[in-house]
C-alpha cells in the first residue's frame, strides 16, 4: 500500500469539503490580551482575539503569572515523573485540595488535560464497574464519547438535554444494573445549559451515578466560580464534577472532584492517569492561584456577563443572527464551511479580528459558525470594532439578517 | 448498587495485594535537584531523588528556566484554546520545527503528553487506514496498547524484541493489507533496547510502516540527542518517531515526527489532538530551549553515561543484583510487592533516599523492583550514600546477593 498517497488523498478530500483546518500562528501579549501578534510567513500583524476560551483573561492575571514564576524558581520546569514515580509535587497536593474545596467534595484528582480527565475517568468507571450502563447526552464532548467508547460498556444515548427521553431510557433499563449518567452543564458550541436538577432527580429515582462536565462553566458561574451546579446549589447531588484548568482558569490541565473513594479508585486504575508524566509544578501553582482568586472575587464574573450581554445587544441592533442561549457563548451560525472560512479570513485580514471558523467535526455539517467569546478584558473600543466589521461584512456578503419584526 | 462500597472493596483488595500506591509529596529544589523536600503531615524532610525521569536534570537548566520565564512574561500562562481555536502560538510552531529538525523529518506534531501522542497517533493511524493490522511488541507501553485497542484494528502481538517471531507473524498476514509495526527503543522498566535495524528490514520486506517510541531515549542518545535511532543512523528508515518533552527534556508534552502528510493526517483526524487545549507557550518555549541545548552540547549525555556505569560498578562490587542492559536504567528486582515497598519506605525514612517501588500493573506481578535512574546532577557523595544504604539494607533484610563467582 502507498501510505503517503493515502494520506494525501484524505487531506485533499478534507480540502475539497472545505473542512481542512489552517492553524493561525499567534503570540498573545501578556497584559495586552485579547491583543496578539499573528505571524504569517514574514508578515506580523496585530490582531484582537475574539474566540479564546481564556474567558476571563486569567491567563495574564498578575497573581497567576507570579505563582508560576515563583514555582519555576522554586522547583524547576517539569515534574520529572508520573504521579507515582517522583512526580507528585506539593503544588499538586495543594491544587487538588483547592479543587475539592471549590466543589465541596471530599477529594479531587488532577489530569494532564480536561480531555484526559473525561477519557480516563469515564473510561475507568464504565469499564471497571461490572455491568455498568452509561447514559450519555447526545451532544457530549468528544473526550467523553471516546472515554465511554473505550470502556466498551453498554451505552444509551439520550436526546440532548431532554429529561423525558432520559427518563424513558432509564426506565427501560434493567433496574439491577449499575448506571452512570454523563452530561455537560454548558455545551460549548451552542452555549445551552443542562437541566441539572431534573437529571439528579432521575438519577436518584433510578439509582444512577451522575458525571457532570463543567469545563465551560468553572470559574464563570456560581458565587465562588464552582460552575452552574454551584450557582444552582446542586454540587452535593452530583457524583462527579469534572472541570478544566485551561479555560476560565487560564492555564492547562483537567480534574475530577468526587468522594474520596471514587477519586482513589480512578487514581488507582486509570491508565491515562497512572502512566503519564505529571503536570509541571508551575502549572499546578498557577492554576491554584487562579482558582483562589476567582473564589474570592466576583469582579471578573460580573464584568464577563456584562460584556456578553452588551455584544448580544449590539448584534441584535444590527439584525445579525446569533443563537439565543443562557450562557456566555455567542454562536453566529453561517451554515456553510466555505462561507464561514471566508468570513473568518476576511475579518482577520481586513479588520485584524480573529474568530476561528468552527466546522465539522467540531459541529455538525451545515451548522458551521463563528463562535464569539467576549471577555472582561475586551474594551468598549474592541466591541465597537467587532460590531462595525460584522456590519460591513454582512452587507458585503449579503448574508441573512434577522427580520426586525422577529427580534 | 452501592457504588461507594464497591470502590472501597476494590481499594481494599489492592491494599491486601500490596499494590496500593501511596504518592510521595515532594518539592524539588531548583538548582539543587536531585535534592527535594518531602512533606508528610507536618513533617518536612530533605531527600535525594533516585527515580526521576528528568534523566539529565534539564528541568532545572538555566536555559530552560529562562525560556519559560521569558514566555510567561511575553505571552501569559495558558494557550487559551485548542490548536485550531486560538491555541496555536508561535512557540508551538518553533517547537515543532525544532523537533522535525531533531529527527530529520519533514514535520512534527506536539501533543499534551507522550501518553496522548501514542494513544492519539496510533489510534488514528490504525483506525483510519482501512484494513490496517498493527504488529505490537508484547512489552509496549500502556499508552500504545490503549491507542491500538482504541483503534479496534486487528492486532498481532509479537514476542518482545524477537525478530524471528515478528518475521513469522508478518509472513503469516495477508500481504495486501496495510501494516504498522509499533515498538519502543529503550523499554523503561527493563532498560533493554530494540533491534531497530532488523525491524526496519522486516518492515521494508513486508511493506509495513514503523512506529518507534523513543521516550526513554530522546535527549540521551545520538550525537544530537535524537535517540537510539539517531545513534544507529536509522532515523530515515522509520515512518514515525514518537517522543516526549517530559523526561530527558525536563518539561512536559509529547510529539510525533514524520512526513508532512502523515503529521497533517494525524493533525486533521486525531480526536485527542483536536479537542484539547494546547500546551502553554511557556512549556513549548522551555522544551524548545532544552532540545536546542542538547543538540549542541554532549556534556550532559557523557556525564550521564559515566554515572550510570559508576553506579552499576558499585552495585556489582557489593553483589547487589541488577538487570544487565545497555541503557541508563538500573532495575534492581525484588520480586515481591510488600518487600519492595518495605525497602523503598526504609530507604526514604532512614536514609533520605527516594526510590519508588515499581509494582503491578507497571510491571508484571513477581517482578516488583526498585528502578534506579542516576543523572549527571547526582554527586559522587550522593552515589556513596545510595550504595551504603543499599549495602546496609541488603544485609539487614537478608536479601539475595549475586554469588561472587557469577559476577
Amino acid at each position: 500500500m502507498d501510505y503517503q498517497a493515502f494520506f494525501r488523498q484524505r487531506l485533499t478530500d478534507l480540502k475539497d469539503e472545505g473542512n481542512y483546518r489552517v492553524f493561525i500562528d499567534l503570540q498573545r501579549k501578556r497584559g495586552g490580551f485579547p491583543a496578539a501578534v499573528r505571524t504569517q510567513g514574514s508578515d506580523r500583524d496585530d490582531v484582537t482575539i475574539w474566540c479564546s476560551n481564556d474567558y476571563l483573561g486569567m491567563g495574564q492575571h498578575p497573581k497567576v503569572i507570579a505563582a508560576m514564576h515563583g514555582a519555576l524558581d522554586r522547583c524547576g520546569a517539569g515534574a520529572g515523573g508520573t504521579r507515582n514515580i517522583s512526580g507528585t509535587t506539593h503544588d499538586h497536593i495543594l491544587l487538588e485540595q483547592e479543587l475539592a474545596d471549590l466543589h465541596q467534595k471530599e477529594s479531587a484528582l488532577v489530569f494532564t488535560s480536561g480531555y484526559v480527565s473525561n477519557w480516563a475517568a469515564l473510561g475507568t468507571l464504565a469499564s471497571r464497574i461490572p455491568g455498568c450502563i452509561v447514559f450519555s447526552d447526545s451532544l457530549n464532548h468528544a473526550s467523553m464519547i471516546e472515554g465511554i467508547r473505550h470502556s466498551r460498556a453498554d451505552k444509551v444515548i439520550w436526546k440532548h438535554n431532554d429529561l423525558q427521553d432520559l427518563e424513558a431510557k432509564l426506565a427501560a433499563a434493567d433496574p439491577d444494573r449499575p448506571k452512570l449518567i454523563a452530561f455537560e452543564s454548558v455545551y460549548s458550541m451552542d452555549g445551552d445549559i443542562a437541566p441539572i436538577a431534573g437529571i439528579c432527580d432521575l438519577a436518584d429515582r433510578f439509582g444512577a451515578m451522575t458525571y457532570l462536565d463543567e469545563v465551560h462553566a468553572v470559574g464563570l458561574y456560581g458565587p465562588r466560580g464552582g460552575g452552574i451546579a454551584e450557582r444552582e446549589g446542586l454540587m452535593d447531588r452530583l457524583t462527579v464534577i469534572e472541570g478544566t484548568l485551561g479555560k476560565a482558569f487560564g492555564v492547562v490541565g483537567g480534574y475530577i472532584a468526587a468522594s474520596e473513594e471514587l477519586c482513589d479508585f480512578v487514581r488507582s486504575f486509570a491508565s491515562g492517569f497512572i502512566f503519564t508524566t505529571a503536570l509541571p509544578p508551575a502549572v499546578a501553582a498557577g492554576a491554584a492561584a487562579s482558582i483562589r482568586h476567582l473564589k474570592d472575587n466576583t469582579g471578573e464574573r460580573i464584568a464577563h456577563q456584562e460584556i456578553v450581554a452588551d455584544v448580544r445587544r449590539r448584534l441584535d441592533d444590527l439584525g445579525i443572527p446569533h443563537v439565543p442561549n443562557p450562557s456566555h457563548i455567542i454562536p453566529v451560525i453561517v451554515g456553510d464551511p466555505v462561507k464561514c472560512k471566508f468570513l473568518s479570513d476576511t475579518l482577520l485580514d481586513e479588520f485584524g479580528i480573529y474568530i476561528q471558523p468552527i466546522n465539522y467535526p467540531t459541529v455538525p455539517k451545515g451548522t458551521e459558525r463563528l463562535r464569539i467569546t467576549p471577555s472582561p478584558v475586551h474594551t468598549p473600543e474592541d466591541v465597537d470594532r467587532l460590531v462595525a466589521a460584522l456590519q460591513c461584512l454582512w452587507g458585503r456578503c449579503q448574508l441573512a439578517r434577522v427580520p426586525m419584526a422577529a427580534q
